[in-house]
Parts: C-alpha cells; sequence; structure tokens
C-alpha cells in the first residue's frame, strides 16, 4: 500500500521563494502524516506563465537553488515535483541555455531521477515549444526514435520496488501527437502507478472531457492514475487563467476514486493498493463542471486572485444602470467589502431616468458607495473647445474649425466616463476601475477606446451577452438570495445610450442581436476550425436550420431576423468587417481578459491589424445566393 | 547561363488576391524579359504575419487557389513561390489540417515539386510552430533522420539540368540546431544554385549579419546563393515590423553580386553562369544598415505604410515643445502633407513659456496646422468635480468626499490631453493620433495609461531616449536640411511639465537619467540573455567599468551619478520594481510599437503581470554590498 499526498498547491508564478516554503510546509506535514510520496504540479517551484523571464539566467539559477532545498527535505518521503531543468552545457534552437520542463523525483535527500516533458503544446494559451527543449526535440536532435528515450521511474519505498510512469501534462493528451508518452511507457512493462504533473488551467467543460480521456488511459493501461495539478491564477499579459487544480486519481478500471476540492489549495491523502491497481478506494461522484455554477466560480475566484496578486482591495465601477456594470457590481460586491466599492452613476442628457434610477437601486440593494458625477458640462466644454478652436495653416496662414459630428460625440462621451471620471476617482478612491465589457462587444468593437473598453481587468469580456444575463440570474438567485440586480435591468433592452436614437425607454438600444451574434461571433473566435463568412454562406445556402444547427443558436431565428439573402449577408459582413478591421485596432489596446472559454481574447487570439478580407470562394456563394 | 529574376515584393499580409495580381504580372514582366527563372519570398501569396487566420480553413482553400494560378502562369518561365501548403488528410499537433511553410516550383503550367521549410523559429516575433508543421517535425512523426528528407529539387532548363538548393528563411540561419540544411544538400551532391525565399523582418544591424552567414555559406558550398525577400509591412497586433527586401546575391566565394534597393519593391535581374559559380557577375558594395540613415529609412517606411494599410492619411499630434513629440511630427510631417497634420499644443498652468514658445516654433517650422487648447479649464473642472462630489454610504447613509493629490493631478492632466482633446480632435480632423512615447519611458511606464501612452501607433517606441536625439539631429540636417525641430528643444532638459517639481526653466525634469538608464533598461529588455538586478549587482561588484563596458554606456559615468553601493542600489531596485510591476500593466494596453531593434516591446517581449521579484543571488551580493 502507497500513501500519497496530493500536494495540490497554490503556484504564485514568479515566486520561486513562496512556492518552495509552500511545498516544504506540506513535505513535514506529509512526513507526519507517514505518507510515502508527495506529488506537486508541473513548475510548481518557478510558476508557468512567466513570460520571457525564462529568458533570465538569474532567475534559472534561482529556481535550481530552490528545487535543491526540495531535494534536500525529501528525507522520510519520496517527492515527486515540477521545476525548470537547466542543461548549462546545451543550447536550445534560440541559441539561449537548454530548457526543460521537467518532472523531479527525489528520496533520502537525493535527486533520484528527472523526466523531460515530451509533448509540448504551441497552440492556444500555451507558449511551451518559446521556452522549452522537448523530449521530442532530443531525440531529433539524437536522431534517435522517441521511444528509446522514454522511461519510467524506478523507486523503492519501504524496501518494495515500484515502477512509475511520470509524465507532464500534454503528454497525458496525446491524440494528435505521434508518439503516446503512455502507451510507450506500458509496453515495455507493467506499471504501479502512473503520474501526472500539470498546470493546467480551468476551462468550461474541460474537467469532463478531461475525465473521459484519462479514465480510458488508466483503463487501458490497467494503471491507476494519480493526477496533480495547481490551484492559483497566472497571466501571459493579455490573458488571465485560473487554475481549479481538481486532482483526480482514476483507478485501473478508469473510475475515479478522488478528487480534490475545485479551487482550493489541499493536501489531501490517499491510501493506493496498487496490487489492487488502486480498486481499493470507492469510486466517487465528480461535479459536472460546464455549468453556470462552475462559470461563476471561475470568474470569482480570477477577480478576487487578481486582485490580491496586484495588490488592489478598492474598485470603482461605472453603473449605467445596464445588465454588464450590473452583472460587474455584484460580482465585485460578492468578492469585496461593500465600503471598497464605489459604483460610479455618470449620466448626460442621453440617459433616461428608467437607467438612472435602476443604476441608485442597484447600488441600493448592494449597499456599495455611491455617487452621481453628471459629464455633461465636461462634454460641452469638450464639443466647445474642439469644435471652437482656431486651427491655423501655417503654411499660409488661414484658419478653420473642426467640425464635431454626433457620432465624434458619442466616443467623447463614453472616454469622459472613462478616462475622465472614472480613471480620476478611482486614483483618489485608491483603487482601480473595472473594464464592464463583454465578449460580444469586444469581438466586433462595440465599445470606446480609453472610454468603455479601458479599465484594469475586463473580467466579463470572455462571456457572451447570454452567460451574462445567465450569471446575473445566478448572483440573484444562488449567490445574493435576493434581487440585488434589478429585474427591469435584467428585462431592459442593452443600450449605450449615447445618442437619442439609442433610446431604451423606446425600446431601441444596441445594434448587435444577441440572441443570433452572440453564437455568430462563437463560431468566428471559438470554434476549433475558425468559422469565417464563407462557411456561414455556405450553411445558410444549406438552408438556415443547417446553420442555426451548427452555430448552435435558436431555431427558426433566422428567417425571423433576415428576410433574404441580401439582408442576411448585408449583416454578416457588417461584423465580419468590425470583426477583422477596426476591432483589432481596439483588442491591441484592451485591458487583460479573464479567461474561462476555450479561446479568450487576448494571448490566444493571435491579432494581426490586415485588411478586411473575404476569399474567392465567400464572394462566389454570395454571387450565387444573391442572383437567385 | 541562367537568367533569374528576383520577385523582391511588396507582400499585403491577408490579400491572396492582390499578392497574386502582383506576381502574374512580375511573372509577364520576367517572361518579356526572357527569364529562366521568377523567384517570390516566402509565403509570398498570404503573407506571414496573420495572426491566427491560418485557423480559417477558408483562407487556406483560397491561398491555395491563387497558388494553381501562379502555376497554371508559369508558362515560359519556372516560378520559385513561398504559399502555404496544405495536407488535408493528416492533422498538426493541435489537431487542425496540417499547414505547410512550403517552397513551390512550377514549370510548364505544373507543379515540379514542393519544398518544406525544416527549421521554424519560435523565437523573437516568429510564431511558425503555432501554424506550421515542419520538415523536421515530419522526420519526427516517421522515426527518420531528417537528413533523408532534404532533397534538392532538379530542374530541365532549356535543355540543360539544373540542382537547386530551395531553402526556406530561417533553413538558413541553422547555428542553433541540430541539422544545417545546406549541409545537408551539398553533402549528397554539387548544386547549381541555393535560394533562400525569405519573409525576414527588418532589424538594424542584421543585414550585415546576414551578408557574413550567408556569405559563409555560399563559400562553403562553394555555390552561389540568391536570397529573396520581400518588402511592406506586417504585423502582429502588438507589434508592427517592416520589411527592408534587400535580397542579395552571393557568389560562390561568398562575394555579393547584386543587392536589391532596400524598402523598395523591384524586379531586378541577374545573369548567373552556374558553371562558373556567378563569379561571371562583378562584386557590389553594400551599404552599412546599422547607422541612423537605416533607422530613420526603418521608421518612416513602416509610419508611410501602417498609415496606408489602415487607410488613415491625417494625424493629429500633441506637441509640447519637448524632444519626444517634435521628432514624431518632423516625422510624419516628411510623410504626409503639412496640411494633413495637426499639431496640438495643450498647456496647463505647468507649462513654461519656453516649451509653448517651442512648440509653435516647430509648427511653424513645419507648416503644419496648428491650435492651442489649453487643459486649465477642463482639469479644473474634474478635480472639483470629483474631489467635490458627495460619495454616499449607502450601507450608513454616511458621506464623505475624495481627495485629488498632486499625484493624481498629473495623471489627470495627461489622459485629459489624450482622451479628451487629442482623441476628440483627431476624430473629428478626421485621422488618429500619435503616441510620441520612447522606448525608455515604456520599459518603467513613466507615462499616463490613456494619457500619452495612447495613441494609434507608437512610432518612436522602439527608440531609446539617445536614439531619438540622434533622429532629431537626422531629420534637421539630413532630410530638412534646415532646424525644423528647434535646437532649444534638444537642449531642452526632457520633463513631462506635469507639476512645478518638473519646471523646464529650473533645469528639473524627468527622473529617468538616459545616459545611463537607457543602456540599463536595453541590457533589461535587448540583451539575448536577459539582464537582471542580479548580473548588474555582480558587474558593479566587479568594477564600475566593467559594468560600463558590459552596459555600453559612457566610461567614469556610474562613479559620477552614483556617491556608492546604498544609492546605486536603490536606483537599481527602483527601475526594476517599475520595469516588472506597473510598467508591465501599462504596457498590456499600449498602442502597437513599430520595430526596429532585436526586440521591440509587444509580442515578442512576452508579459507576464506577476509580482515583482529579486532572486536569492542578487540579495545575496547585495547584502556583501552593504555591508562593506
Amino acid at each position: 500500500m502507497l500513501k500519497i499526498a496530493i500536494g495540490q498547491m497554490d503556484v504564485t508564478p514568479g515566486r520561486p521563494d513562496l512556492n518552495t516554503d509552500k511545498m516544504l510546509s506540506m513535505i513535514a506535514n506529509a512526513s507526519n502524516h507517514q505518507a510515502d510520496i508527495i506529488i506537486f504540479p508541473e513548475m510548481a517551484i518557478p510558476g508557468y506563465l512567466l513570460g520571457d523571464t525564462w529568458e533570465q539566467q538569474a532567475y534559472l539559477r534561482d529556481c535550481e537553488a530552490f528545487g535543491r532545498k526540495i531535494i534536500a527535505a525529501a528525507k522520510d518521503i519520496c517527492v515527486i515535483f515540477g521545476n525548470v531543468a537547466v542543461d548549462w552545457g546545451k543550447h536550445g534552437d534560440d541559441g539561449r541555455v537548454r530548457k526543460h520542463n521537467a518532472c523531479f523525483i527525489a528520496q533520502d535527500s537525493r535527486l533520484v531521477d528527472i523526466r523531460i516533458k515530451t509533448l509540448q503544446p504551441n497552440y492556444r494559451e500555451f507558449d511551451d515549444t518559446r521556452h522549452f527543449f522537448s523530449l521530442s526535440s532530443l531525440s531529433l536532435e539524437r536522431r534517435e526514435p522517441v521511444e528509446n528515450l522514454i522511461k519510467p521511474v524506478k523507486l523503492s519505498i519501504k524496501g518494495k520496488d515500484y515502477t512509475l510512469g511520470c509524465i507532464i501534462c500534454e503528454d497525458g493528451w496525446s491524440d494528435d501527437y505521434s508518439v503516446d508518452p503512455i502507451a510507450v511507457l506500458t509496453a515495455n512493462g507493467p506499471l504501479d502507478v502512473i503520474i501526472n504533473i500539470s498546470c493546467s488551467p480551468f476551462t468550461l467543460g474541460k474537467n469532463n472531457k478531461r475525465n473521459r480521456v484519462f479514465s480510458r488511459q488508466a483503463r487501458e493501461a490497467n494503471t491507476p492514475l494519480v493526477y496533480v495539478n495547481n490551484t492559483g491564477l497566472q497571466n501571459n499579459g493579455k490573458t488571465v487563467y485560473t487554475f481549479d487544480g481538481f486532482s483526480t486519481v482514476y483507478n485501473s478500471t478508469g473510475q475515479i476514486v478522488t478528487c480534490c476540492r475545485p479551487f482550493a489549495e489541499t493536501l489531501d491523502y490517499i491510501e493506493l493498493v496498487t496490487e489492487a491497481g488502486g480498486q481499493n478506494l470507492p469510486p466517487v461522484n465528480v461535479p459536472d463542471d460546464s455549468d453556470i455554477a462552475s462559470l461563476y466560480q471561475a470568474v470569482s475566484y480570477g477577480v478576487k486572485n487578481f486582485l490580491q496578486s496586484i495588490g488592489m482591495n478598492k474598485v470603482v465601477i461605472g453603473v449605467s444602470g445596464g445588465i454588464d456594470s450590473a452583472v460587474s457590481a455584484a460580482l465585485y460586491a460578492s468578492i469585496l467589502p461593500p465600503e471598497n466599492i464605489l459604483l460610479l452613476n455618470m449620466p448626460s442628457r442621453f440617459n433616461s431616468q428608467t437607467t438612472k434610477d435602476l443604476a441608485s437601486q442597484l447600488a441600493k440593494n448592494l449597499g456599495c458607495l455611491y455617487a452621481v458625477m453628471p459629464i455633461e458640462q465636461s462634454v460641452e466644454h469638450t464639443v466647445a473647445q474642439i469644435g471652437g478652436t482656431p486651427i491655423i495653416n501655417l503654411a499660409n496662414g488661414t484658419e478653420h474649425q473642426l467640425n464635431v459630428s454626433s457620432f465624434v460625440l458619442e466616443n467623447i462621451q463614453a472616454r469622459d466616463r472613462s478616462s475622465r471620471l472614472l480613471a480620476g476617482a478611482s486614483a483618489a478612491f485608491g483603487g482601480g476601475f473595472t473594464c464592464n465589457a463583454n465578449k460580444s462587444e469586444l469581438t466586433v468593437g462595440y465599445s470606446t477606446l480609453y472610454g468603455d473598453q479601458a479599465g484594469f481587468l475586463a473580467a466579463l469580456a470572455d462571456l457572451w451577452k447570454h452567460q451574462v444575463y445567465q450569471l446575473a440570474h445566478y448572483l440573484n438567485a444562488t449567490i445574493y438570495g435576493r434581487e440585488v440586480i434589478p429585474q427591469a435591468a435584467i428585462d431592459l433592452v442593452p443600450s449605450a445610450e449615447l445618442s437619442f436614437e439609442q433610446s431604451v425607454d423606446e425600446g431601441k438600444g444596441d445594434p448587435i442581436i444577441y440572441s443570433y451574434h452572440d453564437y455568430l461571433f462563437r463560431a468566428f473566435t471559438e470554434y476549433w476550425n475558425r468559422v469565417t463568412p464563407a462557411d456561414i454562406l455556405d450553411w445558410y445556402s444549406q438552408g438556415t436550420d443547417v446553420l442555426e444547427q451548427k452555430l448552435g443558436c435558436q431555431t427558426g431565428l433566422i428567417q425571423q431576423l433576415f428576410s433574404g439573402p441580401r439582408p442576411f449577408i448585408d449583416d454578416l459582413e457588417r461584423w465580419w468587417r468590425h470583426y477583422t478591421g477596426m476591432a483589432v485596432a481596439k483588442r491591441i489596446q484592451a485591458p487583460p481578459v479573464l479567461a474561462v472559454s476555450r479561446r479568450a481574447y487576448g494571448f490566444d487570439h493571435r491579432e494581426a491589424q490586415n485588411n478586411v478580407y473575404f476569399t474567392q470562394e465567400y464572394l462566389r456563394i454570395k454571387q450565387l445566393l444573391l442572383s437567385q
């Protein structure tokens, strides 16, 4: 029987000192509990998402030194942990010193073995190939099949020999690679345990998939599998990722026998009878992670940890009376004390009494600080100053004036709110101000740069508008147990209220039809094979029901919204132009986005400010549809 | 004798239609000139920096279709060109359809052969491994040495057989890889010509290095080498890259025998006697590309092309009277007609008459449009509104007010200028407004978010302050041939003028000491092995002369600036905290940066908003120094 401690720790990226202290304390704890092995996650010492800190040799030496401390502490217990392994005499393909993403196995205060990550993801937010030299690269360099390099770890514990398969994260997700590390390991003889140390960010629905994949692996290998993942928050600048831990143990039949509490630092123990393939442990139920409760948990955990990590404990939130800012306020008020939140309503002449009342009602419901700072006087001054100042042509001495159009006026208002009032008030308040944008807005740039797109964090910007509504209901029903977000704010037509053309009282509002565009935009951005107008028109020409099914939106909606191909195509081209045009320029300067989906904006949505383009195939189908 | 046409074309990323049209016209031209071969750059059809457009299958099919047009046009001429090659039946490591960065060889309107890029860079701005499947990956997949897969191209031209080595960009930069494609090719028999098609961005000093490397390759292979690179502009969102072309032909002794005009679309011809290794052509001189003329050429080309690519032909530039905005204005005025440039001076009570006069003098010298819009009234209103509006605590009904400190006031001014006036005025003017920040400021976040850090492009943000001064001199002396940037603006102490503590008339100004910090910051960011405080203190403790030599700054400067270890360390820690702390948050929301150095901010300076950290080794040396 092996007593294994699962060190599901909060990893602080860039702080090997703090991570090591935490590991030392968990090792001591596990030793006291007579555990035989303690397992820590991938890159437990350095953190994983560090940007180009990986290029600092001083940082690498530091992580090595802390690694030696952990090895020294492996006295009465075997310690398995993730760290960077540096091969100082060799270089990577970039000419810098060679670094491996590695799994260290220590016992009797000695390093027993090191295993190097074989498969390195270079998709989504992962950037392993930029920094680390994989076992696959080693195989390429040595002109030797990678199979020859994948070896199990031999350990002797309490006089008994064990054979472990130690792999790192992506090694367990080998479906699309030409090598399957677990298959190679098991082909060379039976293993006692497979250990997968990971640093795997939360994605809505991912745990369900992982449980299917890892359960099959354990079953096919006829070996128990211990998956250890960290908690905490890491970011790559433009995008912030939560880590849910959710460390899981599968027995040799693929049943889940242990599952650590998600989004919580824990030190759990299992007593694994390896001879019985872990079937001594009873199966447990795993919560489904694709529902709104998971979404709230991730977003709330992310915001809380981000605030802590940047040392911010006060925020100012612009509240318009609309749904996005109301959800944002309710979310932050579930994290910070109400007196640390200042809700600011900043009306102009275009804001209705309806929304002003809703903003004030929201603030009352949440018990936050509240103030009203109208923008009318400042906007008038700006318009007068820009439109009234003589512009002198110094080449010929002539003068003229600039013309402030109604469109220019709309953006002046948005910037006046954010860059003048929210930024100034939050600095005076001793905190930051939030960006309340949702993913639909960010997709098509339906926001003003340095205006409502600004803020220190865009916590809702990976949620489609329909998910913002779901979150509103969940906050009221489950988190608060009362109507903190006024139902009228939920029922209101979404509107920016930047002109009389956007009057909520007349039921006018945003040009985005969320019931359809949410799903269209999702196909543009989140589908693994990115959907473009050519695909949309192809499906559309097969039938609106086909398109609705492909997009996952409501049946019958498209015929209801569009009278025929012409308006359908106009709409499609309008938003494609926005998405690949001006919205790119805006996203380049957007705040960090808190990720929950398979693709959040930021680092994983690689941008290029190129021209809007329609393919030849698109133009052909369009021509065909319009000529019918 | 082979007559080779070098198609040094402007590639428009994301516009295969335009690129194909251009190629067809160049092919026709070359056919008329009886050329035997025409060579186009890497990824000539799709463009190279496309962000995640590579994930759009419709785009891939489009590029294939345009590729077929080029192949069909290869009637009386052999056409060698770069395009994406899609293997629809296979997938990459990300599970998406397999894409190769490929070289196509077409003749008699047929595809003769395809060569796949062997080495794929994943450092600097390059992201090949995210999108493309290399020949190295194929070798790994097939468990076959990569040498077996690297083959020459056999061609018959005018009845004579030729053996070509067709490689792609990085294949010619193999020093840090375990395989050298040219060596493999030549080991299997002599080649008639080596052809390297590239899409290689301009970097100050890179052409000098390339000439050394490629000249050696030609000499060692005893084979002429034809390097074909594109011109134009490509970007990956946060960073904008210029492509200088500079296509070059080396004969078999390594001499440069042809060199296309940099930053210009050209169709040049060479008549290569392959039997003589190209030694029939006389050697030519190549201009040095690491001086200020190259820098100006790249920046000016970049700005001009960026404006064209986003369809902008009018700009507003905030001019303070200081050096950065003056250089920015002179730069734009060398590109756009003066009546398309509005220079805006936005004084507050803290701006001296000196700088106001300098701003006006600059505008007169350039003959641009000019206006003065003071921010005093707006700033006063903002301070009164933020400080005077009652903040109601809705939990207990109490009221209080916010306090606007002098630091908060500084940033209110900066945002008032940019987000209120420049953004509003540029929209009314029908253009954008520039960000005039330099690299030193961006390094330590010495700028205000939504304030002077804002703009549609940061054209000078890859230039250290001393390079900004060099550019000022060059603009006056060479581009304008007269003092457009007033000498007094060059001589002025750099200052933000946001408080009376920053009075230029009293010689007070920025806390950054550019003569030292420019070089310190360059070591932090541009050195291949990133320098950290541990390295700095190590060198410092070896002697200030050692440190000065490592940094490349003026000798004797450090002793002159710092009286001993304590002030030196305080200064070092101050800027390291800024660089890895608040400046990261600011850079995440910074405008696109025009790259000229080995590492510009943006995509190639991978950020992570983590905590400021000092390594154990640093703390040890610090302790030692302070205890002496």
